[in-house]
């Protein structure tokens, strides 16, 4: 049934619980683990800008592939994509790579505090067609 | 981190998902497993209905108690409770039993399909101080 977790990450407090949590999901399962950077596409902004991000979203990614292999013992697949909308992302990669339980954090990075879930979360618990873990 | 799993079931399609689901991480996890139902008061109805929806609560949780132990061949905890609000209960079990992850079902028996999440999912997922896991 747990067989194949994705983990949604921004850099964020809460993504950071959410891969620890989806970490040691995976290891007690037995899973396999995808780590998911989603950049929201930011058209009104330059070239230099859209590079630097990248570079931060690799970065981000690099530092959560070497934790959860150093955890996990085994591969970790990580994947990057950009979107208009982060959560749609998040549910069509789960879709699409067959996972059966996503985890995500309460809130993303640029996400305000007077919410008590932020967009993404929102979004992907309402609209997953599979098990959402949503981690604080 | 995960080491005390709560589920809460009322009966319903996707509480018996929920409960399926707990069960695995239960047993994936070496964790144990609270199965708690709450139902909501009625204070309209007469002390014949009400006794019946008791012997109904009860019937719910043995059923999956016995379940519960033949999955994860051990001692399985049930509570049943009554309360105006039931995902309020569930909050305040998940807190007074230090519960590190709570799973519950994205619509409940009496919960109209019109809605991608019933209200006590969206409210365990709003309110929790710990991860919740919405199961379909």
């Amino acid at each position: 049934m747990i067989s194949k977790i994705l983990v949604a990450v921004d850099g964020s407090k809460n993504a950071h619980k959410a891969f620890e949590y989806a970490c040691d999901l995976a290891k007690k399962a037995g899973a396999s683990l995808l780590i998911l950077h989603v950049s929201e596409e930011l058209g009104t902004v330059g070239y230099s800008i859209n590079k630097e991000l990248e570079l931060d979203s690799r970065e981000v990614l690099q530092k959560y592939q070497s934790r959860a292999k150093k955890v996990l013992q085994t591969h970790v697949d990580v994947m990057e994509a950009k979107a208009n909308d982060v959560a749609e992302e998040v549910l069509r990669t789960a879709d699409k790579e067959n996972i059966d339980t996503i985890v995500v954090g309460s809130r993303g990075i640029s996400e305000a505090k007077m919410f008590l879930l932020g967009s993404v979360a929102y979004k992907v618990s309402h609209y997953a067609t599979r098990p959402v873990v949503i981690v604080r």
